[in-house]
């Protein structure tokens, strides 16, 4: 039996949904004692990572193909987080495909088994040479299709449209570098929800729980570039930021800013 | 056989190396397909804790007797890092204690018995109310002695003196926020590290290797804080950062800065 016959056998054995274990590890958790919404985020990422690469899609073994997954969408809904020491897992698995599109859910619980929180996700298959999208029909075959779990519950509202009604205020420019990156060197996408959260007053953050993040991801940035943080809080409680990328090259007619992505933060009071 | 007496014999079972269990989470590595150095570096907290919380003294546990541990110095070495998806240990003990400072040492392995870095660590005692330094031998009746290990080897320098010849260039404002705040609303020690290594151009960070830093704080910030961080190149491959908190009480007369804590980055060409 040879190396890729294993692989199929081993893959086919795998189940649709895969569930991953976590513990929020002191040092990664926030002011109120619980892991924080940044490190719940690259969880939900590692999840994702782990889920695909078992099942022969993953990061690391799509860049030998010149292939690469991008978020484009995500949705984060918590009705509570673990604190300090506690173990939960995450649930995730791919709920639709469709042409350069694949949607994938995830779902927090804790040990005895209480849902925490949900999360729902949009991802591109791009080329890495071209950039441009390719059809996930082109991904091993069509082997993805045979992973899709359509009737597995995600009751959160998928991504809405960040909407801006005017420019928004600047408030903050944010000069990225080696921490903000990577393994492909560009800026983590759970790295841009850091950066306009760490805008908030902590007066704010103190005062309020976050309880569910948006984000649309629009173009990429590389870690060294600088980045400026637009908000706009038109209803109490929900915020909306825009992250626009200083633009250097000068062939671009529009070369004060590019947009990189939309973050809504939606907070309630304690 | 009550609670109490209970704990003392998990205690005594305990080792007095503790040796904790990682991977190398593919959206914890950096550019290079590496665990980043800020993420060793939080593993490394985070073995302290473990070990020191099993043994009756972490940070949880001290929080209900208003004590707490305050990193005062640490240096980390490394001859590799553990490329995505890699497990790998955190050996961790305490090699001294003394007056109201304790030493912790660090081994990180790889999963084949290979040592790919060292630790050293310096800790101070207080108390959370007065924020004074509190004598070792008064932590539950100086237990903390019958855990050190004096024997076992750490073989790189402890942390140096950070010298600065003058002022240093000042390469960074950075606002603190959410994501900064550890546990206790201070910005976490191996934050400061991330924002120094994030002042270094993209172009040092690609064409060198970090192999040591060395960090000592001085005084704490608090989320929210603005820092200034100076830095100063002496030497090729060899960079000290200062890191300043702007003062803002009015009774200060040195109210432009003060200084929170002092990182040395050593590098070489790849």
């Amino acid at each position: 039996m040879n190396k890729q016959t294993d692989q199929n056998r081993l893959e086919l054995d795998m189940p649709r949904v895969g569930q991953y274990d976590f513990t929020a590890a002191p040092f990664q958790c926030d002011l109120t004692g619980r892991l924080s919404l940044g490190n719940i985020g690259n969880q939900l990422l590692n999840a994702s990572d782990y889920h695909s690469n078992a099942r022969g899609f993953g990061l690391t073994t799509l860049m030998n193909e010149n292939r690469a997954w991008v978020l484009s969408r995500l949705a984060i809904e918590l009705t509570n987080r673990p604190v300090a020491y506690e173990p939960f897992h995450i649930d995730t698995w791919a709920a639709s495909a469709m042409r350069t599109f694949t949607k994938r859910n995830y779902r927090l619980t804790s040990a005895d088994g209480h849902v925490f929180g949900y999360g729902t996700s949009v991802w591109a298959l791009i080329d890495t040479d071209t950039r441009h999208p390719v059809l996930l029909t082109d991904l091993k075959n069509g082997s993805l299709e045979k992973w899709i779990v359509s009737d597995e519950p995600c009751p959160i509202a998928p991504p809405s449209r960040v909407a801006f009604d005017g420019d928004g205020e600047l408030v903050a420019n944010v000069k990225t570098g080696y921490s903000d990156a990577d393994i492909n060197g560009h800026v983590n996408s759970i790295k841009y929800i850091e950066h306009v959260l760490d805008t908030m007053p902590m007066t704010q953050i103190l005062s309020h729980e976050v309880y569910r993040i948006e984000a649309a991801y629009i173009a990429e940035a590389h870690a060294g570039d600088t980045l400026q943080i637009f908000k706009e809080e038109k209803t109490e409680g929900q915020i909306s930021f825009k992250v626009t990328k200083e633009m250097t090259d000068r062939y671009d007619f529009d070369r004060y800013s590019n947009e990189i992505c939309r973050i809504m933060v939606f907070m309630k009071k304690k």
